[in-house]
């Protein structure tokens, strides 16, 4: 499909429509402006029929099928890996729809562009099947990406801040929910969604742990940002540590560059970066911040400074992004846009 | 003073007794046993004639005066750099007794000496005036300091996730209080200790910035482990990042070795070392948390995983301490136990 006048606009299908990332997806194509002429939502059986209120009208949501998801032009998957698995090839074939997926099943396939539209939208022409990054991954990537541009990055170390929305809404409630009970009755928190309880807490553990004792969520940062990046060589080491916080990953990030690099350079070609916003006057109390990254489509980039460790060619920052919007709903919109704007 | 026999045990001061810290060094001289002949609480004349209930029984607090804290014959200063930087030379001249002090003010002067005690108790030997360690400093050094003397430590990156309690008691009471308020009306969090609301929020702030751009927090982290490894030329740099949990800090350390370093080699001399407990069993969900890490004596160590980035000489782990104890109290108390040892 994807062949609609753009005067029409284009029908628009959103699979796991009643989840965080989801329900975002909408939000941020209002908030774009992207050219819908109807939206379907899909979800399981359990929410069929149920109308939702969404800034695009109120919707009807379907059960999710393989037809009436191949009658859209573009289908955002906002559902788990075994899901996008099975169904992303049957949407597709025969010149289907655009599938661009936002779980983590497709994005190491050496066949399916995994996409940054400000790094490598250029991966994504032609193709039907689109990945979506890891939420801190494309988070990072804003600012990694042009200072590698710059100043050629060699090595990349990261530490998270990850907020409670990277596992959906059940865990914004679960860290809502147990933070009240526990400051107004004492009791303490429990925990279903996080592997103990988040409030006050600190967890080093997202996602499986692998044999080399990275987890899964640690080693999809080295993974992807060497693919988006066309970096296979690049060395990087995560700890993803989750805190008590609602949708914004916050990310310590140092790096050793190719090139001596120094924090006004590095804060110049920041400024310049599409997507970015430099949040970095301390002495003002300025810098990147779950509050005011929070609702933002620009990732927040702070802290910048010299690093002596790697004598003139070490960097320090700071970044702080929407998990839902950078990290998930704005990056998959923001395909659709691209690709929109190639056909046209 | 510190002349008295052993037998009959020691007149110790409190200065600033009604503080988070000071609090945590009557507790802990109750935990661990300190011989305590005499316990004089000092505070502000506010506090002052108040009686404080503690586990080491019913104590009038007193005025702090000079002649007063110089009849202790050990005076633990958990009050601000200021004060200490005015009174511990007044408290300890003319063969006064001996001074532990807790804040910044002696820590970086060359006749003082800043000790973890099972690094560098040797440092303390016949000196009146000891400076205790800022707190995220020490409670990585329990884990760098044992890697150090295996495996040579060349470059450190630290990334830390510190609770309220580094602000004191007031900055607990913050979070706790703004929390409750924001969970159970709604009402946005606000601010007077921290620089900003912490309530689900991340602040990469923490001490006044430097001409560097670091932190003061942060250069400590530099500069005290220097001083306390006896490593001048050590490369650190650290990321001080306030977080809402209360009394833990988390760090997580990546380290550069002078010889290979592995994960298992790593461990096996962590779990050697003193003050140390190995929590690093990830496939049972066990690693360090300021769940567990609260109250506890021991500073946990995980998440130890070799890290590529340096090629067989990088280390990734993760470490979590109680700020009010490794991080203050107990870290002093143990200073003067080493030293009642090396008197007796």
């Amino acid at each position: 499909m994807a062949t609609a006048a753009v005067a029409d606009g284009y029908t628009v299908g959103v699979v796991g429509a009643t989840g965080a990332v989801g329900e975002e997806i909408v939000s941020v194509l209002s908030r774009r402006g992207f050219p819908v002429k109807q939206l379907k939502l899909f979800s399981s059986a359990r929410s069929a029929g149920k109308v939702k209120n969404t800034p695009l009208g109120d919707i009807t949501i379907q059960e999710f099928s393989v037809p009436e998801a191949r009658s859209c032009d573009y289908v955002f998957l906002a559902v788990d890996g075994d899901f996008a698995k099975e169904y992303a090839p049957q949407i597709t074939q025969d010149n289907g729809p655009v599938v661009i997926d936002n779980s983590s099943a497709w994005r190491m396939d050496p066949d399916v562009p995994l996409v940054v539209p400000e790094i490598n939208i250029a991966a994504a022409k032609g193709k039907k099947l689109i990945a979506n990054p890891n939420c801190t991954t494309s988070i990072a990537l804003m600012a990694l990406y042009p200072l590698h541009k710059e100043f050629g990055v060699k090595k990349c170390i990261v530490s998270t801040y990850q907020a409670a929305s990277g596992a959906g809404a059940p865990g914004m409630q679960e860290l809502l929910d147990e933070t009240k009970k526990y400051v107004t009755t004492g009791e303490l928190p429990s925990n279903k969604v996080f592997a103990h309880p988040l409030p006050l807490n600190v967890i080093p553990h997202i996602d499986k742990f692998q044999d080399n004792m990275y987890t899964k969520e640690e080693m999809k940062v080295t993974w992807e940002s060497r693919k988006i990046m066309g970096l296979p060589d690049l060395r990087v080491s995560c700890t993803s540590v989750r805190i008590p916080t609602l949708r914004a990953h916050s990310e310590s990030i140092t790096i050793e560059t190719e090139k001596p690099v120094s924090a006004d350079r590095a804060r110049e070609v920041l400024r310049a970066a599409p997507g970015v916003k430099v949040v970095d006057d301390p002495l003002n109390n300025q810098y990147p911040m779950p509050l005011t990254a929070t609702g933002a489509f620009d990732v927040e980039v702070g802290r910048i400074r010299a690093n002596d460790v790697f004598g003139d060619c070490g960097l320090d920052f700071f970044v702080c992004g929407d998990q839902l919007l950078r990290g998930a709903a704005l990056n998959a919109v923001l395909i659709a846009e691209a690709l929109v704007k190639q056909t046209a």
